[in-house]
């Protein structure tokens, strides 16, 4: 299917027509409802407006370096206070989920990932290994700022065993800083232990159509043609949404830029084509002026 | 050019007749002519005897762990006595010509790898960085044992700037280490930069031409036709000699097996066929007796 969208962006009666149309709304959170450890203005009141309006909302992050419990605490202290820890799903606790469910993994998992990620699967009950050892059936990469050599030395043997698992919670490159400054993202970690092993990584987060299946499982009747993804990057939240066969929407204030989008449509690669969003937004209080009519409308 | 080499080993008679052949013979070094801190049997014998007999030897290596100086003494401490400085092509030998000689930076150089690329950087003279700076205008990235996050961070955030260079030792993905265990090597920290920066390395190590041009701008009268490549790797070694024109040899004392080598043979991606080595032997040691049929015929 050809999609040619005119990216140009949406206002007050469209906005409010879509949602209308949309039973779930899955959001991206850095970038798009907030920076690090500050809230996108306005962003928390468009949150609880959508929830009041009986929208399913639910949180979809790559974000893996802390579990859904530090979530919960982290959507509570920056104003988001009716979020619950059900509506979150980050690519650490659906590693957990595929861990635990869909492999069934018996043994031990090395992580090369932060403490966060490590404590997620410890709440889903895996057994982890920071040092060696001969049990180890799975290695998953994720976002690890205390890597080393060794770490990665380590990870590369362990996976000289075909039978050992190679998972990784995302694919992300790098991640934006203040000041123009990046960090390497898991995508970064991933591709260099592909090359010392020689294989390649089986990944759980966003583009990957896990997460929604994690989703489907905790929310009954997900309808694809219900759902808006709702992100700041292309290569991650619009492919994903285009891959589970949800309407995309960028917003711009995070990572991709609308010209990026426009390089993706007018690209001679079909397969670019997934990455260009149905709807574009400068942010979601964007979405504001929608709930007052829809508050007026309901007040009438 | 179709490449349909047989595969079978090669012994005393043909050894002597491409050894007569051939005025240059080049070596690559670990799994060729020693195993770490091991000489392989022979080697140091076969070496001296090429000399003896007159031919140019010189030893190419994407080895960048250490400058040419302590080669000359690892060389020595291993038996092989009349190897020279000048003999040594080391990976990190050839960066630091590329960077006085071919681009002629002005500016920082910052390392992703050991001491002894350092060492070797700053005979050529070059200043380096070691932590921050603005004036960074290359990133080389060697075997880095000492690798962390921060320094990847550090050097993703350099190649954010265009104008910076972005250059690899070598892309080997690993290194063997007894017992089964292997090392990421430069290609797989070079992987997670260039994914981390969507930019490409530059690579100066075999298999890249460059190795060979230092070697013809400091022996006059190099012709590819007279020069023998022998390796233990075929996406190093072989492709290197194919790539600069030389006749290859595959030993079998290192990493690649001949089952791979008929593998590349047998492939229908007509771009394997330049990592199919022209002839094989099982070590080089089976040089020898090609020596004392030499030695006869001039006794007599």
């Amino acid at each position: 299917v050809a999609r040619c969208p005119r990216l140009t962006k949406i206002r007050g009666p469209q906005i409010r027509n879509l949602l209308e149309a949309k039973d779930f709304i899955l959001f991206d959170c850095d970038g798009v409802i907030w920076h690090g450890e500050t809230a996108i203005t306005g962003a928390a009141k468009v949150v609880s407006s959508l929830i009041r309006h009986g929208k399913n909302v639910v949180f979809v992050t790559n974000n893996c370096t802390r579990p859904r419990e530090n979530y919960v605490h982290k959507f509570y202290r920056l104003g988001f206070t009716d979020v619950m820890l059900e509506q979150i799903f980050s690519s650490s606790y659906c590693s957990a989920l595929y861990l635990r469910d869909v492999v069934k993994i018996r043994g031990q998992v090395f992580v090369m990932g932060c403490d966060g990620l490590r404590r997620e699967l410890q709440g889903g009950g895996r057994p982890l290994r920071g040092g060696g050892g001969r049990d180890v059936k799975a290695v998953l990469v994720g976002h690890d700022d205390k890597l080393t050599f060794l770490k990665l030395a380590k990870a590369s043997c362990y996976l000289r065993d075909p039978d050992c698992l190679f998972l990784a919670t995302d694919n992300d490159p790098w991640h934006p800083l203040s000041g123009g400054r990046i960090l390497p993202g898991s995508g970064s970690l991933t591709a260099a232990l592909e090359v010392s092993s020689g294989r390649k990584a089986t990944v759980i987060g966003k583009p990957s159509r896990f997460m929604f299946e994690c989703i489907s499982s905790q929310f009954s009747g997900v309808e694809p043609a219900q759902c808006l993804m709702i992100g700041d990057r292309l290569e991650t939240d619009m492919l994903f949404g285009s891959n589970c066969g949800f309407d995309t929407m960028l917003t711009l204030t995070g990572v991709s830029q609308l010209e990026e989008a426009q390089e993706y449509r007018d690209s001679e690669l079909a397969a670019n084509h997934s990455l260009v969003p149905d709807y574009v937004v400068d942010s979601i209080a964007d979405f504001l002026p929608a709930f007052e009519e829809l508050d007026d409308e309901q007040s009438n």
